[in-house]
């Protein structure tokens, strides 16, 4: 080509750049890397003996092997509608969409409800990947500030007010959470909050997008209600995955919502992958159907269980006490907060040097704030190494804040 | 919800509409209607046994059920690397990307490359697919007229010369067609007309999205050689998938494209949909490393080479000598051309009380013309069916012509 990929790229390719993080992982590659930076599984946690039993009898099923129906595999919608119902969530077929990952959700969410400068709700800090996907049409984000119990309900509303001053309701399209166990902040809403933040949604009139990626991963403490459930006006869209509970190689995630938002969302689909993985459909709806899903779920709960008490026991250990953080119930992360004058970014390097990483915290802020926080993941390294790179970074720290 | 979602929508949103043919299709659910209005592979022609074989050692494969790379398992594009050598298309795996499906290369590619009212040149008929993929960034669309032998060289170089004329060729983006056994006119571009194509694209700069599905399903005549395997300039992105060729129900294609593009591509992907089902393409690296995809090939050829031969012989024997149509050398599909008077869409319901349905031309067309046109597919009804279907099909033709 004589023209260069610059001037054939559309503004929204020239806009995507390389992430700082995706950079700053490549320095973690090093086997002797002990890294909490991902956000993976444990292959300990995987459930290959069942997927053994389960994938002869899917071969031999022609429809798990064709195209499926956009929608999604029906024996797999009907065992995640019984399912849904076991957490108070009473819905029809029809409101269940399987996507391909909820990476896949956000992003056609994103298409069907953003226009350019429209208003997209959430956390501060929030889910990087959310923030990928909507960034492609160019939202405005506003931000709610979180303490140890997740969302402040009252900056929340103050949130609300002021965009309702500003006259600008209707260009708010939806609030974007991840209610239990919080990527990154690993923070849950208590039932009391949730029930006054579904209370001010519906008194403003907001559709909420609930990620739950993690509800199921919860190693002490009470369940507390999903949002879904607590929804009288049909204004939650409520995400939650296989990845967590089965295999994040399968691609397969689930989305309960509104028929009228499902009816627009299966014509974006359409064009977008036509369909997801039916084969990895089909087992799915075997792992649900079998009941070997929550069999499976109590096996990840004690790995997942041991290694967040290894991190936070370790973490109390070494770690300086200028380092905050609020120890977690469940999910996979915990969140540090070092002092303001503290740049994750700056002190990166030095930390990969004694062969230990993390997630720059700044990653998951919108608005390029919190450059004095980090993510550490505790289910994907072993126990020792847990202890032995908690040892490590506390090391660095205590190093730096001396 | 107060507001409704038509408030809520974004303008893509808003325009995505109820396609007619998938309205059409819902009248040929029933099992009495014989179908040549899919376009799905015949589960008789999935290599049931090899992935027997396969799954077992992938599901001991950790790697095969963790989140993978966003350009793909390095095994497989390892193997389609080598794969693509023998059809004389040097590359280096940086140069593969796989997808989930051809269709998310289609839409992930126009998000990358197109603005709003930039110009995508492609072939009248071309493959509805794509023309949804693109329209989500609202293109205008420059037709090139076919023959039976596929794209009208002087044609194509007219559109060029207009386009050129007019100073628009910096909003010209890409040139997508699909060269071989063509979606839906079912026609093939001659290697004269290849090299005559590709130094039009050379002289006038144009990119080239080279679509092919059905290349390896050729069951008479000569192989042409691929579009990108006579580019000379990196100016060809091509894609293929496994869709006809192992199954559908794996959801994995590839793109063999410049790196530029692919680092984009990269970018835009990990937001999508963070990476395609790993699992699946495992099984599709073992699929071809262990040879079975050459000895698979040969089978699938003899069964749709048949259907396609009763299918010819069919409509030579009921069909009225006004329905016009080119007799393929492969692919899936027999385009047919009736009376410019005829309407495909205002028959179809006659057509589909005698229990026999095609898929309405005039969707393969950006434009709305076609109207006197009808795809259909010989891969998927059973040879009876087809003989049967193709003589119901005929009699109704005869009624309307008569």
């Amino acid at each position: 080509m004589k023209r260069s990929f610059a001037e054939l790229f559309s503004n929204t390719a020239n806009k995507l750049q390389v992430s700082v993080i995706r950079e700053l992982l490549k320095l973690t590659q090093k086997p002797e890397v002990i890294s909490f930076a991902g956000g993976l599984p444990n292959p300990d946690a995987f459930p290959v003996p069942q997927i053994h039993e389960i994938c002869p009898g899917v071969i031999d099923n022609p429809n798990a092997l064709q195209y499926g129906t956009t929608e999604g595999v029906p024996e797999l919608r009907e065992a995640l509608r019984k399912r849904m119902a076991t957490k108070n969530v009473k819905c029809e077929i029809e409101n269940i969409q399987i996507t391909s990952g909820s990476q896949q959700a956000l992003d056609i969410l994103g298409r069907i409800l953003l226009n350019p400068n429209d208003i997209v709700l959430t956390t501060c800090p929030t889910y990087l990947g959310a923030i990928q996907a909507f960034d492609f049409q160019s939202p405005r984000y506003e931000l709610v500030e979180m303490d140890e119990n997740s969302v402040i309900v009252e900056d929340f509303e103050a949130r609300l007010e002021d965009i309702q001053k500003r006259g600008e309701l209707n260009r708010l399209k939806f609030f974007y959470v991840t209610p239990t166990f919080h990527n990154p902040a690993g923070v849950t809403i208590p039932e009391k909050r949730r029930r006054q933040i579904i209370e001010l949604c519906n008194a403003y009139d907001i559709l909420v997008i609930e990620d739950d990626p993690y509800g199921e991963l919860r190693y002490r403490g009470e369940d507390q209600p999903l949002l879904k459930s607590l929804d009288t006006e049909d204004r939650v869209v409520y995400l939650s995955t296989f990845s967590k509970i089965l295999v994040p190689g399968f691609r397969i995630a689930w989305m309960v919502a509104p028929t009228d938002l499902i009816k627009k969302f299966i014509m974006a689909k359409q064009a977008v992958d036509l369909c997801t993985t039916t084969f990895t459909q089909y087992i799915g709806a075997e792992y649900l159907s079998r009941g070997y899903v929550d069999q499976h779920i109590k096996k990840i709960k004690e790995i997942y269980g041991r290694k967040m008490h290894i991190m936070l026991r370790s973490m109390a250990e070494y770690f300086p006490e200028e380092a905050q953080y609020a120890e977690p119930d469940g999910g996979m992360f915990v969140w540090v907060r070092l002092p303001e004058h503290i740049n994750t970014i700056e002190i990166f390097p030095k930390v990969v040097e004694k062969n230990v990483a993390y997630v720059v915290g700044s990653a998951f802020y919108p608005n390029g704030k919190g450059l004095n926080t980090m993510r550490l993941n505790f289910t994907h390294p072993t126990d020792e190494k847990i202890e032995e790179g908690v040892k490590r970074l506390g090391n660095v720290l205590h190093e730096i804040l001396k």
